[in-house]
């Protein structure tokens, strides 16, 4: 089928590109190319040397036989080139990653928390407008993130796909049931603009019948998949940077390159996983069992398991021989949480799990040390404070 | 104490401020006047000739002897000059009328959605990210609308006020308690602008310690308030058209200057209602009991009393002689809904509820009678369709 990837160049939307062109659908990439101006403004580039998007699609016509086109248009802020693109072109699906996907970003100032929520939500309603507006009977596929559930409040609950049971109690003393959209709780900017993408998302299916899958992902780990290990000129990017780099990507690159293992405050906070090979797979399996439109987006939990920050950390530790050190926690979180969260909906529809024991923790490290002389060591500490507080006390500590 | 009103030119805003100055406060007034931009837009302008903003704050000055300041800033794109206002003036409280307030204008196209969107997302997201960045002290008071709670599918429960208690029942057939911001349903994009006004509150007041008062105000019917009244130079605007008119307004305007009351469908929608004079007084009540920076957002429901459209219809009928008429329904709504709310905070706050049995709907009538030759009958009825669905019921009646 023909897929429009927006944000088709980035950590995710490269290999679910490459992902989606092998399976013979018809791809657009659609993006603007601001992750790469970001590496520019952070002096933190990507691990690996990724190639200019040219020339990465002129390796996979090569190596693939496939014609993968690129639209630079920035799905934020170009409404009409967006609108004339689903217009012109018809997609059958739509997969949005269009979104600043890092937390510790979204922190670092008013001018990027302003940033955040103007790019994520200007760009997840532009789509939806230019759904709406062209009439494109297409389906729409949302990268989300388990963090909007949040991390906290749910007292040894499981955390449903998207939706909860609940019971509200009458003044008469009987209850009613109701099945919402799962209470939310944002712990940065960044998540909240996932927050906001759930609203915008139950309006237009609501009023305008559009069909949305809403895919609550996990911490992504991992830096290739087979598309992405065929070629140099294809490498995948890999952030270590205390901004875009994630935990357990993090953890891998410090002990590759000799730095310690930089566990935040006490490590006690759980988080849900998932490996980049999975997240590629989802999405295509998403796209490939689309919902009807019952005026409701179908929202699924992307992970595949949970773990504990301390407890990565030790792994690694394992696995590498590096030391642990705990620094002060820049986020304001829980330092200990539990999360138990269903993920079902994708193991249904056909994912087998790739997990932590897997052996691919190894094939990180063998990257990481490959290309362990572009480290910036740095650029490693992530000093994006959550509040005035939690500024403070990096500062103290760094003295 | 210093009170900075955004979006203080318009219908609320303007009585708010005069309204709070003569209480005493030391008033800003900040707006960008896209009201009257948008006036020129629709041609369809206040039914009331309203005078340009200074020439409204001479004649306080000269009446009252207080000093009312402007700044015509645009509080959704330009941050810079907001945030160096809050350093400067450092106000004690920011009443937030800063948003495009009309459910049909945000709905007649794709620019029109995206612009409701974009300023009134950008305008709230500006004002809390300058309220953390200059450390100002200040009490935030929103406006938001009774329509974030929907107006379907409560089953005879009560509204609360922001917060809903519910019981999530457990596998083990146990059930726990939970205090929950409660579920949304907006019915526009105006409306889903504030569900996502109120999850941008619900983090910063959590990560910043913000103070904020959501009012979540019912329909405003009413056009003076015993400030307004003072003077022609004072006086308020008022709204008739089909997209900015609402619906007790408009049925006395219609009835006044010899047009059918306009029912959309079977006038079944019950709906929450407020006299300006009200809504003023209790952005009052609020400012003057502020709330503590306890992590979450106060919010109360700004309304006094609920009726059903058509049984207004039925009472403004009565009151004119003017005919009733029922018209196809441009909005994509339950045909009739049911509509009980806890409204006590404000009241226990010591609002005296002015009710539409106390003869202020003689006094619309009259006001609208004295400018009826400045109505454009053309612009009276409502033709920005929800739904294409809605737009093709429309046309077909048209013709």
């Amino acid at each position: 089928m023909r897929i429009a990837v927006l944000g088709g160049d980035g950590f995710c939307g490269w290999p679910c590109a490459l992902n989606l062109s092998a399976a013979g659908h018809e791809i657009v990439i659609v993006d603007n190319l601001s992750r790469r101006r970001i590496d520019a403004e952070l002096g933190a580039g990507s691990l690996t040397p990724i190639a200019a998007p040219e020339e990465r699609l002129a390796a996979w016509r090569e190596l693939s036989g496939r014609e993968i086109a690129l639209e630079r248009i920035d799905v934020a802020r170009e409404y009409e080139r967006l609108a004339a693109l689903l217009r012109e072109w018809s997609p059958a699906a739509i997969v949005h990653y269009a979104e600043q996907r890092a937390a510790p970003y979204s922190m670092k100032s008013a001018s990027h928390k302003r940033y955040t929520v103007d790019n994520n939500v200007g760009a997840t309603h532009n789509v939806l407008a230019a759904m709406v507006e062209s009439g494109v009977d297409a389906h729409l596929v949302h990268l989300g993130t388990m963090g909007v559930y949040g991390y906290g409040a749910h007292r040894g609950a499981t955390v449903p796909e998207g939706y909860l049971e609940i019971e509200v109690p009458l003044p008469d003393g009987t209850r009613f049931a109701e099945r919402i959209l799962h209470p939310s709780d944002p712990g940065s900017v960044y998540h909240m603009t996932k927050v906001l993408d759930q609203h915008l998302f139950y309006f237009y299916c609501k009023n305008d019948g559009l069909r949305v899958t809403d895919l609550h992902q996990g911490v992504v780990w991992g830096t290739h998949t087979e598309h992405t290990a065929r070629d140099e000129r294809l490498v995948n990017r890999f952030d270590y940077d205390g901004d875009y780099g994630t935990v357990l990507n993090r953890f891998l690159v410090e002990a590759a390159v000799g730095y310690p293992i930089t566990v935040h405050g006490s490590g006690g906070q759980t988080r849900a996983f998932i490996h980049l090979r999975d997240s590629v797979r989802c999405v295509q399996l998403a796209l490939e069992n689309p919902p009807p439109a019952d005026g409701k987006a179908r929202i699924f939990n992307q992970m595949t398991e949970a773990h504990r920050v301390r407890e990565l950390a030790a792994k690694v530790a394992r696995l590498t021989g590096a030391p642990i050190e705990h620094v002060v926690n820049p986020r304001k979180e829980a330092p200990e949480n539990e999360l138990r969260a269903d993920h079902r909906c994708l193991v249904d529809l056909g994912l087998k799990a790739t997990t932590l024991d897997d052996g691919l923790m190894e094939e990180v490290v063998a990257v990481a040390r490959r290309y362990a002389h572009r480290c910036d060591k740095s650029k490693i500490p992530s000093v994006s404070a959550w509040t005035r507080e939690r500024a403070r006390a990096l500062a103290w500590r760094r003295e």
